[in-house]
């Protein structure tokens, strides 16, 4: 549910209320069962265990309450709040680790209030890569719309930092993991990886910059040689137009903006966040708890029922796949 | 006309045959009338002023030919058609000086060719700029395509010299060139101005980065003290959707991707480059010579279309705001 005083309860009330026109697979939300009821009039059904949630499906939300959340009010995040939305991920962690959920879809939170009640990770993607045993920088954030996936390749630091930062090998590894990620979740054989330059027009032969010179260019032949077909480095503001996405499964970005302004500047209400590298499936939606407009049935839940829907389908794949080997 | 061996004859010749449908004001075409022949079978006419071009326009593509670019084969550029692009600029600006012609439109250069026969200014820009007395950093450029403007502060430097050149003194020269411009030339009288952070998330407070605190804030503070309507900054990954682009008039961004990203991301076959700062009007398709599709009938001519649309109706502002002092 994420944060109970986000926009998180809501949007998944709403997609349960469009569950058939979505075609989603049964979901079970974990979190305070009241944060809903405050913002939603439509029937919810409290549950204790995954199976009756399954059962109850078709005739209300199904909510596995994790704690009390206190006095919830939507807009205004507290440490109770926070208690809640930390308790609801980890037990929602336990339930895929256990196989009694097929996938993790989770909810906004807010950062800092997590860090005020002791939350030492960056964020949710850390969390779980370290109770999956995954070193936090081998679990990819790859963001997907209907009709564009990218990968930041470094994600929420400086600008400046950036350059210093991208290596061989972190582009290597990102690479690597995009292209598993995309055949086991998206079921993509042979998916093609395009890189973004990291200077305008990549660089121009060095004119304008190295870094394609001296790092995106060498990554990129290592990891063709591994039988990857990774393309670029391409300009970026001419690699996320239609006629050019149409050329590529993943756009591999050297920066937090560089992949995150083409894609909500084309899919802002049903971006999906999905961890690559992790023995799961999880899946999240591309926005924050948006305290402004919690609590006043403003919320688009359009990336909720996108998360929830690729998490099924991920989940299908790798059950369909394991079932094949 | 640009470099011959480019889509710009090409695209020219599209534009006419499509004049009515988008009501193109008259205009000729400078440079070389075989270029256009090559690569085109609709009528030409040949004429020796924008006056004969003028009267011609109903008939054919009117074409003014500066000197002969020798033997023009598209896609294969060479010191010739260098030479014949910079002549026909050079005679269009001396045209639209003198008031001859309303308006410039300049079409795609090779600045490499350029650059062999002893050009010396970064671009047409800067060229156009001199030769009115405007210093090259005041004339700026600005992307428009049908749903969103931008203003990169920075344009073709490489992407770790941004942050050292990002000064508030800069920021505010820009900040003013677009509120003017978007008044002059759109008929904006209080135009909106959205500025995008440096840092992922505008930098979250100074958890990633300073560059909005110490410099942005400061430069939009005084454009506000001056009665400019300048906001942000804002996280660059949320200001490009349609909803957040329906709240400004023109984006103002630190870098050349932040700004040409987002732009060419929607709009890539109709985004026209406008200057700003200059006493006339200076209109470009935004996208480059295209060797390796010239002569193939495959050019778009659609951003060539918006240019000269956009250079046509600035004019007409231009002249009425002048005939209203």
């Amino acid at each position: 549910m994420g944060d109970p005083a986000g926009i998180g309860p809501e949007i998944i009330a709403k997609a349960w209320a469009k569950r058939e026109a979505h075609d989603l697979p049964p979901f079970v939300a974990i979190g305070d069962a009241r944060a809903i009821e405050r913002v939603w009039n439509g029937p919810l059904v409290r549950v204790t265990s995954l199976d009756e949630g399954r059962a109850a499906f078709a005739t209300g939300v199904p909510v596995l309450s994790v704690e009390d959340a206190g006095d919830v009010v939507p807009g205004a995040p507290d440490t109770d709040g926070a208690r809640c939305a930390l308790h609801s991920l980890e037990l929602a962690v336990g339930l895929v680790r256990t196989g009694a959920a097929r996938a993790l879809v989770t909810g906004p939170v807010s950062k800092a209030r997590l860090y005020a009640i002791g939350f030492s990770h960056p964020g949710q993607t850390e969390f779980v890569a370290e109770r999956f045993g995954i070193a936090g920088e081998n679990a990819v954030m790859m963001l997907a719309g209907p009709s564009l996936r990218v990968v930041p390749i470094t994600t929420h630091v400086p600008l400046n930092a950036v350059s210093s930062l991208l290596t061989i090998d972190l582009i290597l590894a990102r690479g690597r993991a995009t292209a598993r990620g995309l055949t086991r979740n998206f079921g993509i054989e042979a998916p093609r990886l395009a890189f973004a330059g990291f200077n305008p027009h990549a660089g121009e032969q060095g004119a304008l910059g190295r870094e394609e010179i001296d790092v995106i260019e060498p990554a990129i032949a290592i990891l063709q040689a591994e039988g990857i077909d990774a393309t670029g480095p391409f300009a970026a503001d001419t690699l996320f137009h239609p006629r050019a996405r149409a050329t590529y499964d993943a756009a591999l970005c050297c920066y937090h903006d560089q992949a995150l302004v083409p894609l909500k500047t084309i899919h802002f209400d049903e971006g999906v966040n999905i961890t690559l590298g992790l023995p799961i499936v999880r899946t999240s939606p591309d926005h924050g708890t948006a305290f402004s407009i919690a609590g006043k049935d403003m919320a688009e839940p359009g990336a909720m029922i996108a998360a929830i829907a690729m998490a099924g389908q991920a989940a299908d794949r790798r059950a369909r796949s394991a079932l094949a080997q």
